[in-house]
């Protein structure tokens, strides 16, 4: 690092972020929001590691930009207006005040599309990889928050977008996706390195959907979270999971895992959502309006009288086109498994 | 690692400490807050990473400790009550689970000690070093907020408890102080491991201190970011500054660079603050209610005509016992400095 000092850096690339009146120019130990009466501050956090969630050598912008969405995503499946994001940054040895630069450029393009604010922050060292996390803060009326704890049996299964180019986008990134075209491998990758967080559908499903999450570890295993916090089983079609032609071409070759990795790989940040099937028309009106699409896969079921245990996985059915239900080798992304 | 998986962890090691109800059981994608009428949430974010915040081989309660405390000092420089805290926990491979569990109960202890949440978090992996951020949550009642860019010429310079023992304890907890007593060596070991956030002064100084920040950086450092946030200029006394026993011993006997490190070190999470002097006695109360040391060590001056620029250590003059002004190696703890 040839940075003269944090203090300086922060001033220099973070503060012109910091729009908002409550992020106090950054000067501050602390930021202050005022909360609109009727609404709830809606707060998450998630964090990114170099060599695990984005690639040591990802283009700075592009890791800055998956941080904010990735931490969007999260406020989008509960229905939330983003408001702002604190981060905390940890710069490996490698950073160097260009990288800075570029991510903060990244940094401040999304806080513009999205209409957030920098609120606060912390800058330090690290000897390991970079790291950083970021706390989202959103706002959302009381009573319009949606939860993943209300799925009701007799539900349709929906997801926005396409499934598994995360995943397989991760793969492409790597170059390890010799036997597909420069296209799909591009798009892949994009779809890997700069998700679309779903903010303006997450809005409109307030009063919509019974239940809610992103998907960022899988399909499988995210729908058998919201099963498990609702108390139901799930069973889904392969066949009406909708894939990207990138992806459907990286199945085909059996990329990865093929369709194992479509439906179980992370990194999809698409909406996943439950709504009674006399909804299907309002979400059709909400797809066109937005101009997202919109696809039901399965459907939610009651919870069998045995069902006492088993993992989160186990509560979800995949059916595939032979009609026979899969055998998938793993539910979902899991970190420190054995 | 052999611990099943994250999901699990989460729910066995960190739903009990999910108690506030917005904390939602940490189930969903975030927390939901609502802010009373009159007050602000304050928000604010930090990060420990291992070998720079804290020794690889500390004791992973006091670990987590820290990791509160050096966030709820952030709050208590706001004069914010503190509310909760969403942790993003990096762990490393030298983590294991029963390093977790202590991780958890020191974390748990001082959830219980300020009376704060568990709200949110994410765990992840990461090859390189553990790493930890929290952003804390608060509230403090509108207009009662305490901010760095408000001192004025005239007002003292306060600070709270003893200054330089964080700075000294980091040479203490790694066994360089071998001129010192145990019992010397044991003080400032903790104090540096287990730092005391000053909540229930910050709370009292409201409508009291003109400006007010968390000493993390450094007494001088840190004091020049209020002078540089406030346009105004400081002259403290180095004899003022009140020291620990074990301070003023590993002083004398020249630990690290002495004086130096003790008023230009950071880690003491003391309140460093302004006041009118018509605030003595009212700041003399406060300190006996509180029980609570609180000294004045300085006075804020008017900006020079000419201090256009200057770093923001260079705003603040330290006068030595003998009346000539110190000349100190470094104006504070700087992350990055070439």
């Amino acid at each position: 690092m040839t940075a003269p000092d944090e203090f300086e850096l922060i001033r220099r690339l973070f503060a012109p972020l910091a729009r908002h009146p409550g992020a106090l120019g950054l000067i501050d130990d602390a930021a202050l929001l005022d909360c609109p009466s009727g609404e709830y501050l809606v707060l998450t956090t998630d964090a990114i590691v170099a060599g695990v969630h984005f690639l040591a050598d990802d283009p700075p912008d592009l890791v800055a930009r998956k941080l904010v969405r990735v931490n969007l995503s999260d406020l989008a499946a509960m229905g939330a207006a983003p408001v702002g994001l604190l981060m905390a940054a940890c710069f490996g040895e490698r950073v160097t005040t260009s990288w800075l630069e570029e991510f903060a450029e990244g940094l401040a393009a999304d806080c513009e599309t999205f209409g957030v604010s920098l609120l606060g922050g912390d800058t330090v060292e690290t000897r390991g990889p970079s790291t950083f996390a970021v706390t989202a803060v959103g706002t959302v009326e009381i009573g319009k928050e949606l939860r993943r704890s209300t799925a009701r049996p007799g539900d349709r299964v929906w997801v926005s977008g396409t499934i598994g180019d995360g995943a397989l986008g991760l793969i492409a990134a790597q170059n390890l996706a010799t036997r597909l075209s420069p296209d799909h491998v591009a798009f892949l990758a994009d779809r890997y390195r700069v998700p679309q967080p779903r903010v303006a559908l997450g809005r409109e499903l307030a009063g919509v959907a019974t239940a809610a999450m992103d998907i960022s570890d899988g399909l499988v295993g995210d729908l058998g979270h919201i099963c498990a916090a609702s108390g139901v089983l799930a069973v889904i079609e392969a066949a009406r999971v909708p894939f990207s032609p990138a992806a459907a071409a990286a199945i085909s070759v059996g990329l990865g895992e093929g369709l194992t990795t479509a439906l179980t790989g992370g990194d999809d940040y698409e909406l996943l959502f439950t709504a009674p099937p006399t909804f299907d028309e309002r979400i059709a009106a909400i797809a066109a309006r937005i101009g997202a699409r919109l696809t039901a896969i399965g459907t939610i079921m009651p919870p069998e009288d045995n069902a006492g245990g088993g993992s989160d996985g186990s509560r979800v059915q995949v059916i595939g086109t032979d009609g026979r239900a899969l055998a998938l080798a793993r539910g979902g992304y899991r970190h420190f498994a054995s």
